[in-house]
Order: C-alpha cells, then sequence, then structure tokens
C-alpha cells in the first residue's frame, strides 16, 4: 500500500458535481488499494468573494485578520469532499491546515512553512481513512491562521508529501502537464514526460505559469519529486524531479513566453561606481522586481542602463525612479515601452554549447530583431517587440526541435 | 476598565452594514472605557446555504464533517468585524472557537462546553484589544472541531464571560428583553427588568424562545447573570441572575403561549403496573420529548392516558404507539388533536397560594374550557383548543395585573 497524494485546484472543486467528481477520481485511486491524502483549494470564486466582503469593510484589512477570513474557503471544501467520499463509500475524514500540522512563520498572507508535524495525518491513514487537507493555510507559533499567497495549495500538497514519504505526489490542474511551449502560440507544441526543478523554475520565470513558484523552489530543497497532470484526463502529465536522465541530452526542453513586461531605460547615467545600484536600490525599496538587465559601455561618462520590469509594476517603478533622479545626481528616464520576452529553457545547455547561437540565428533568419538579451545557467531570453513574441516563440521551438 | 461581554445574533450581522453597525456598538462600550470581548454567530442565512449544499453532496453528511463545514460560518463574521472595529481605530483581533480556548466533549454538532482555556484571550485583552470571538464552535481533545447546535452562541457568551469573570454579559438580539407575554398577542405587555434563571427556563420550555435553552442552563448552573437586549436600541433589556430580590413579591412574572403541540391519547390502557411507562419508554426511544401528561383514574381496569407531543414529532410519536399497541397487550390509540399550551410562570407561586385558582377562575369567567392541567413548581401551565390560545393569554396577563 503506497501513499500518493492529490491535489486539486480551485476550479476542479468549484461546485457541488465538480465536488463529485474529485471525489469518483480519488475513489479510484483509493480503491486500487493506496493511502491517499487529498488537498484542496477554495471553491474557484469564494476566495475573491470573500476579498470583495473585506475590501467593502476595509479598503486595506489587516494580513491577519485576511487569514483569518480567507482560510474558510478551503475549510469549506474538505468537508464537502469529505462528505462526497463517505456518499461513495470512502472512509474520509477532512483536516485544516492546522489540523493536518501544517507550522508555519508568521509572515500572513505569505506564511512560510517551517514544518509539517504529519502525526495526526499519519493516524487517520493508518485507521483507513483518506484524509483530505486544506491547502493554502497553516498556523503559526501563536496559534494565528497563516496562509501561503495564491497557489499556495500546490506548497501544500508538496510539503505534506515530503514529510508523509509519498511514493507519488500529483498536482491536478487544467493543463495536460508541462509543454513544449504554450500550445495556444505553437499548435505542435508537446506535453514533457519530466523535467527538472530548475528547468520548471525557469519556464514559470519566464511566463509558462503551470505552478506557483515557491511550491517548485520547496520541492526543489526538500528534493520532493511530483507530477502535474490533468484533472479532466487519466492519461499521465509531467514528471518533475531533481535529475532527467534521459533527457539531459535535450538541448532545449521548453520554449518561454512572458507578454507581461515593459522596458525602463535611464539614459545619461553617470559612469561611476554606484550609480546603477542606486537605482536598483529604488527599485527593491519600491518592491518591483526587476528581471533582464543591459548597462552598455560609457561614453562621455555617461552611460545607459535599461530593464525589465513586469506590466503591473511599471506605473510605480517609474514615479519611484522619477523621484529619485530628480535629486540632480544624473541620470534622465528614458520612454517605457512593452516588450515581450522569449526565453529557451534547458539543463542541457550546461554541457552544450551553440544554443545560443542557434536561437539567434533563428530570429534573424525570421527577421526579428532583438531588442535586450539575458542568460542564466539554463536559460537564454531575449526581449522582442509585442508584435514578434509569438513568432520568436514558434521560431525558437522550431529551431530546436521541439515540435510533435 | 470592567470587562464587557457583547454577543450578537446572525439578524445582527447579516451583512455588510449591519456589521459595520454592530463595530459602532462595540465602539461606544470600548470609548467609555471598558475591555470587551464581542462573540458573534454566522450572518443570517449562511448556516442554511452550508446546510443546504452539504445535503446537495449527500443526505445524511457526518456530523463531524458538518461541524467542519458549519464552523466556517463565524470565522467569516469575527473577520470581517475585526476589520470594522479596526477600521473604526478600534484595535481589534479575532479568535475563532479553538483559538479563544472552548474546550467540548465529543459530541459533534451538540458539544458541551468541559472548559474555556481563556488565557490567550486575556492576554489579547491585556494588550488593550477588543477580542471577537466565534460563537457557537469549539475543538474537543483530538483536535476536531465541534459545535453547540442552534443558537450555540448565546452558549459562547455566557461561558466565556463565566471564565473571564466578565462585569457584564450581554445578549444583543432583536426583541428588546423578556416580556410579560408575546407583544404580538398581548398588546400591553411589558419588559421584565430582571428575571430569575429558572422563570426564563420555564418561559423558553412553554414558547417563549428568546434564548437557548442550554446556554440558561449553564449560566444557572455556573451563577453567570447576563443581560438580554435590543441591538437596535440603547434602552436595557432584562437582567437574568439566580435571585431577583425585588420581585419576589410578584406571583407570576410571564405569561407564556406554546402553539406547537399536539395531544396523543391511549385510551382503554390496562390499569396494571408499567403498562404508562411502556408507553413512554416507546416514546424516548423514537426521541421525542412529552411535555403535559394527564392519566385518569382507571374504570374496569382500563385508564385513558393522555400527553403533549411538539407537532413536529407527532407523526414519529403516532407511528411508534401503534406498532406498540399492535402487540395486542391492550390500549387504543386516540385521536390526535392540536391544542395550545398556555403558562403562567413565577417564582412568586413557591411562597404563595392561589395562583392556580386565579388562572382558572380567569379562564373559566372568559368561557375557555381547559383541556389538561400541568404545573411544576414555578409554573402552571393548560391546555385549551386552538382557537382560545391567544385569548387565554391575554386572560391571564389581565388576571395577574401584568400590563403596563
Amino acid at each position: 500500500m503506497s501513499l500518493i497524494v492529490q491535489k486539486y485546484g480551485g476550479t476542479s472543486v468549484a461546485d457541488i458535481s465538480c465536488i463529485k467528481r474529485v471525489a469518483r477520481r480519488v475513489k479510484k485511486t483509493w480503491a486500487a488499494g493506496h493511502k491517499v491524502v487529498v488537498v484542496v483549494s477554495a471553491r474557484a470564486g469564494v476566495t475573491n468573494e470573500l476579498i470583495e466582503r473585506a475590501k467593502a469593510i476595509r479598503k486595506n484589512p489587516s494580513d491577519r485578520e485576511m487569514d483569518v477570513l480567507m482560510t474558510c474557503g478551503e475549510q469549506e471544501t474538505i468537508a464537502l469532499l469529505a462528505m462526497a467520499l463517505d456518499s461513495l463509500g470512502v472512509p474520509a475524514v477532512s483536516r485544516t491546515g492546522w489540523q493536518a500540522g501544517f507550522i508555519t512563520d508568521g509572515l500572513h498572507s505569505k506564511a512560510r512553512i517551517r514544518e509539517v508535524k504529519a502525526n495526526a495525518v499519519r493516524k487517520q491513514l493508518r485507521a483507513g481513512n483518506v484524509v483530505v487537507v486544506a491547502g493554502f493555510q497553516g498556523v503559526n507559533d501563536s496559534g494565528d491562521l497563516t496562509t501561503f499567497g495564491r497557489g499556495g495549495s500546490d506548497l501544500s500538497a508538496i510539503a505534506i508529501a515530503g514529510a508523509l514519504k509519498a511514493k507519488s505526489c500529483q498536482i491536478f490542474t487544467d493543463v495536460a502537464g508541462v509543454f513544449t511551449a504554450d500550445p495556444r502560440i505553437v499548435p505542435n507544441a508537446c506535453k514533457i514526460p519530466a523535467i527538472s526543478y530548475e528547468e520548471l523554475l525557469e519556464l514559470a520565470s519566464s511566463g509558462s505559469k503551470v505552478m506557483q513558484t515557491r511550491a517548485v523552489e520547496f520541492a526543489q530543497k526538500h528534493n520532493i519529486p511530483f507530477e502535474v497532470r490533468s484533472s479532466f484526463s487519466t492519461k499521465p502529465g509531467t514528471q518533475v524531479k531533481k535529475k532527467v536522465k534521459s533527457l539531459e541530452d535535450t538541448l532545449v526542453s521548453g520554449v518561454a513566453i512572458d507578454k507581461n513586461q515593459v522596458r525602463v531605460s535611464v539614459t545619461e547615467l553617470p559612469d561611476r561606481p554606484g550609480a546603477a545600484a542606486a537605482v536598483f536600490k529604488v527599485m527593491a525599496e519600491s518592491g518591483v522586481v526587476v528581471d533582464m538587465i543591459v548597462q552598455n559601455v560609457a561614453r562621455n561618462g555617461k552611460a545607459n542602463l535599461t530593464f525589465t520590469v513586469p506590466t503591473e509594476d511599471a506605473f510605480r517603478a517609474e514615479k519611484a525612479l522619477k523621484e529619485h533622479l530628480s535629486d540632480g545626481s544624473g541620470g534622465k528616464l528614458g520612454r517605457s515601452t512593452n516588450i515581450v520576452k522569449v526565453s529557451v529553457v534547458g539543463v542541457g545547455m550546461r554541457s552544450h554549447s551553440g544554443v545560443a547561437s542557434t536561437f539567434f540565428e533563428a530570429l534573424a533568419n525570421a527577421g526579428i530583431n532583438m531588442l535586450m538579451i539575458s542568460t542564466s545557467e539554463i536559460k537564454i531570453s531575449v526581449a522582442v517587440s509585442p508584435e514578434f513574441g509569438d513568432e520568436a516563440t514558434r521560431v525558437a521551438h522550431r529551431a530546436f526541435g521541439l515540435g510533435k
């Protein structure tokens, strides 16, 4: 009897009939002789409803009280799913985050898991029950309810799979797995059978939002393998693990596109130590995450500094920069423009050269101009004009032979 | 700085504007220099919504999972009320039942409070916070969520007032207090300034549903005085306590009416020991609460046994009786009829005679026939035909001079 952890998101448990469907799916796994822990999110829409109600009372409600409010969402789902399992003859018992032993730090609304004290869950499993656990939530040392941020149920599933040494952790979602590219842009994109944590992270940071980044980082840190698969199909999805041997010869695992980037530039920055650092300090203090950075060689003691920020942070970034540059220490704020970032990702790059040249040549042959370039150990990203984003993705996908 | 516990029911926190109104009211008490603990119910309607959702999944959901589901209701309210207080500049912190230390036995859906470990609440009060506590809920020794049954928030308020030795426990409701009679029936009924626990209990058991009976019993057992008052007015309500000195000369405190009773009779019951006992054993085993009982003197070895049961139990009672009597041991099921029970209640009866005769004479003068009579130490009840119920109440109210 091996233990399987399954996670179902908000759309999978959106209403009564969805919950019943999930129950039937869990029953199959249970009937096949497995022990099962099910981690669920709040019903789709519930979280937003609760937020609306809070905002109607107070524009900036305290994070502590928001956590008390939000945790109601999953608590409702676990009770309903346990009932649905029970009605199918599957012995089931629900546990909220604190009942399942999710101990976190004190940071409300984005708490970090310190430990999963899974004894109570283990006991219920030994008693023959399917255990239905509320995702997204835990409790801190003071006994206050905490939550893990949007998508935090993925983290719950992976953390409890690690604590229980589960044989398998299945993240059910509305996509069939991780693809070589977004199938809406690249019609012949393939499902990737297996991928490493770091590749998935790089794909995620490049716009392929399959899972919460923190969940993948947690899995990587604690080496907890998991599978991303569809809740609407029984086909296997994508295995995510430490090393993917069979794929080490693959140069590139996937192509990601991020349409949510704005390029910000500071011109005539004095070419002296600390000038650029000061700019990024301002960004950090404003809570803006800077992505690609390019600084050209200084001429006449002046340099140009260009970087990208998420679209939703662009206004805040410009405002902070204007203030910073207005002190006369030098530098002018350039005009910001929307760009699209296209990235090729693959652990194979580490041991193989030529990936960049293949990528760049393909873009050049397609007549697509690269506005910025940035690279990491297993990723090469280029910024292109928004109108070329989709085409650049298709070109890269073809260049590395990723299609079916 | 004295401590005041305030309890607001579901209709008082039904929506955002209601919650804001409660917050303003709490702020007044807080601003007057009191420490305040607020106990709240789920928003009106939420409990029924949750029940409906559960029933859509499973006809008879387990009590354990129902408790997990139901406790979401108050958890939402405490977060929203804490936010509303915060927005008025009142430092407030919420606590669920388990966070507030409500330790109960294991009986899901109607758990009994074993203890209120109020240290965490005390600490928050010392830190200057208004503490908003979820009513109706607690946690058992196994860490499972439990609930106290409908109206259980009254019990929560009284129990925590006792644990914290509060100066005052105010039960806010949609009536102005306890009245000498239902004002819809007796227009000149008066608010009773003070009443004893036992009188309130007798009034409640006779149809004047102001508060959950268990809450009053708990208050009586632990001698925790409280006040029933209107959430829509600032006028004082009714003080409920052990002894009400000033009122000991009052023969009758109030007149109650219960329209929810059916009279069941068994005729030709053999006049032998155990025959009547067997009937009531059957009722108890069917979960039917029997109220008034009359057995007449046997004639020809046969007796008639008449008693009343709540209307909702009448069908079940008849079915069980039919089965019991069909074994041929004797007794026939008579025709059941609706009756109305009118009761006069008052601790003064203990030391004064003549209450019964005043009551009966007044009914006789009004031409109202008494179908059954039953008495307790501080209550006299009569059953009358439904069409005479309201008039009998008015007659009794007048006879004891209870009007304005």
